[in-house]
């Protein structure tokens, strides 16, 4: 299984609307990836490691995918859209990764 | 439910031991946190959104709890124990993060 994740830093300047991305954003999201798409998961950020810091990024979205090429498969033919819907909900630049599910 | 996630950013330098991580920093983990910690994933960085791209994490760890609460009383008592094992499998500081789940 891998993981892609979609990191949105949180700075003094940072937006993230997480209302629209958990109910328009990644329903969307699911309707494009299709079966291909196994799971999903968001995380919003509560805070740092140290004592009332702020978190690294405001929200974290996962994306389950069988493999590497399942993903680039169900993604490619809708990345267009998908991008396209980012600023409807942040001013921010995400950072992704992609990763192996190890446990 | 909340996440802590653990974040070991890879760079030119750093080093990370994922088989050490998940076979012997993890079960530790687990034993000392007892039955407050819920659920643990582990992810190995593959690359980047861009193709070709390193990760910007060589590995992240989630830790789930029921409240902030919980993961602060279950880490507090045994957090020197568990910091002092990091530099058995990686040369880099963690980014730790801590989120509410909400997908």
């Amino acid at each position: 299984m891998i993981k892609v994740s979609v990191l949105y830093p949180k700075t003094d300047s940072s937006s993230f609307d997480m209302d629209y991305y958990c109910n328009s954003h990644i329903p969307m999201v699911r309707e494009k990836l299709g079966a291909a798409l196994k799971d999903v998961a968001v995380d919003g950020g509560l805070g740092g490691g140290a004592p009332d810091s702020p978190p690294t990024y405001a929200a974290m979205g996962h994306l389950y995918f069988d493999t590497v090429e399942d993903f680039q498969s169900a993604f490619g033919p809708h990345a267009d859209a998908i991008m396209a819907d980012i600023p409807n909900y942040t001013n921010v630049e995400p950072i992704i990764q992609v990763s192996d599910v190890q446990l």
